[in-house]
């Protein structure tokens, strides 16, 4: 926890300059590492190198003085020992290989790749750690999730999170480089489960935004929060996760946080659906991508592969996709046959 | 769902005419059953009988016309074939104690027996079905838990609660006596696990009251919930409790709707400590027993017989008992050695 000395200290390449990506190289560079920042849109680079802040995205926050941004890949690569990701996931495949180039160029070692991206592949279904396993052709990325709001980071508030790779040194590494008395980091071996906790929270969320939305209180909320929990950790079981990284940080921990944080995109998207609008009404009216209705769309893929039920995420893909009202959707959730908990 | 004819119409006793015992009183005699709500004291029990709301406890209630309510035991025991005990946690033994007594005289046949009561007795540390199994000489008593605020079960609000016993007929019962389109019951026969859940929540609740009024936000939140979840789940793997209880409804659907609601007393408590009371202050100014004080002296008893690391609840008996500022509680907690998850 003590500032680095040249011996520990990092050189860090932080890839995405949105609200997570400079909160993550802030807090690096607050520990003495040193950090850079790229973006990929150069006017973006020269703004906040400039201004030193997010505006309208995250308020009263001032980059760190002796992070070095910029939109040049290679020169920001320059002797990195480790890549953090903090991409939009739909990005994530077209930036590590660019990056995988760069450092194959510049760098004399293999860095530890690490992402702090959550989400799936659209089509393919690979978590994000998956992506980077491929295009850097390494056994032992890093995933980086827990419940985490860069707001709330930025202000010192307490915070806890999990670092995941199947290689326990890369992710006690990790660990090592990113804690602070007020961002505590745990480790796991667990990628699988810590990944899909992180991407699967989103469909959760649109259903209790919509439950929200429909006045329906605090028992149904911890209803879903729970019975989604549930089902999250019944496909991910099936799929080779252990079962209790789903009650952790990025699974339960990151549900809490989404399924009740006025911050969240999919939860508005759910009180929008429920209001009655069309999925292209309420994500018009969001105007962001709102990530939670393509991975719905993957869960539906992934539950009939892995022969899992999942009633919540299903009643989620009727209302966005075939336009079920929420009302319905709720009945029928309710009206299932008596079950063993 | 239906309701119920001659044949499965079921004669249940309920002791205890709190919110939670007349809510399902009335949630029973709503599907058809013959239902009876005992109150010791016969002025309330009198009252209620003649006003049938619970003023000052929940509001636009009135129980329904078929619930006979009355202070005499013998005469409410008539051929019941279940007994609901819904009475606060300190009195369960000797209520249960007399209740036996009764049932033995009146009854041809034994009763079913459910506590709807949470909590640990002080000193012997049992839990509230170890009571009834001992005081009905009966293995297999049903315990009914899970996030159920009285107000919104009244209300109509969907619902989810799991019942659960060693024997799994009983709690297949317990679970068709209860259910509607509204109230969704679950069983699972992991008794211990669910009454731990319902019982220990309340300590984190006191954790989460005072993170909140000392303004820690989202992120602080999600994570005592997560991590105050492993502790308990820590301790009744230990005790012997299947460790995916505790992701239920009774451990983290219970938890979540204690540690963010403001009806919750414990959530209070912790509140008034951060805004630095002494305990004996707290305590005055809610004005009614806060069960988590007492189960928090009595985790500190189980911890140690069982060997088992809780942080939180640590911290919390530390505030509690020791006069500790919640302050360095938080600091504490933050700076603990880096473990994995």
């Amino acid at each position: 926890l003590e500032t680095p000395n040249p011996t520990n200290m990092q050189k860090v390449l932080v890839l995405g300059a949105g609200s997570w990506g400079a909160t993550l190289a802030h807090l690096l560079a607050e520990k003495g590492h040193n950090v850079r920042l790229w973006s990929r849109h150069t006017e973006n680079a020269d703004r906040l190198g400039r201004e030193r802040t997010l505006p309208g995205k995250l308020s009263d926050f001032h980059i760190n003085g002796e992070v070095t941004i910029g939109s040049d890949l290679e020169s920001l690569c320059e002797g990195a020992n480790l890549i953090l990701f903090a991409v939009p996931s739909k990005h994530l495949r077209e930036i590590a290989h660019q990056a995988q180039e760069v450092a194959q160029k510049h760098l004399s070692e293999k860095p530890i790749v690490v992402t702090a991206s959550k989400g799936l592949e659209v089509g393919s279904l690979k978590r994000m750690s998956e992506i980077l396993a491929e295009e850097f052709n390494s056994g032992s990325p890093v995933a980086l999730s827990g419940p985490s709001h860069a707001e709330e980071v930025c202000a010192g508030l307490p915070t806890t999170v999990v670092a995941a790779s199947e290689n326990l040194e890369a992710a006690e590494q990790v660990q090592q480089l990113f804690m602070t008395p007020r961002f505590r980091v745990y480790t796991s071996q667990d990628t699988l489960g810590v990944e899909l906790g992180g991407a699967l929270k989103n469909v959760m969320a649109i259903a209790t935004g919509a439950a929200t939305a429909m006045g329906l209180g605090d028992n149904t909320l911890a209803g879903l929060v729970t019975r989604g929990l549930a089902e999250i950790s019944r496909l991910g079981v099936a799929m080779g996760a252990q079962p209790l990284t789903f009650a952790g940080l990025s699974g339960l921990g990151d549900l809490v946080v989404t399924c009740t944080s006025d911050h969240s995109r999919n939860r508005r998207l759910g009180m929008e659906l429920a209001g009655g609008a069309t999925l292209e009404e309420a994500v018009q009216r969001i105007g962001m991508v709102v990530e939670g209705v393509e991975t719905a769309r993957s869960v539906e893929a992934l539950k009939g592969r892995y022969g899992v039920e999942m009633p919540i995420s299903t009643q989620v893909a009727r209302v966005l996709f075939d336009g079920m009202p929420v009302a319905d959707a709720v009945q029928s959730l309710m009206l299932r046959d008596p079950k063993p908990e």
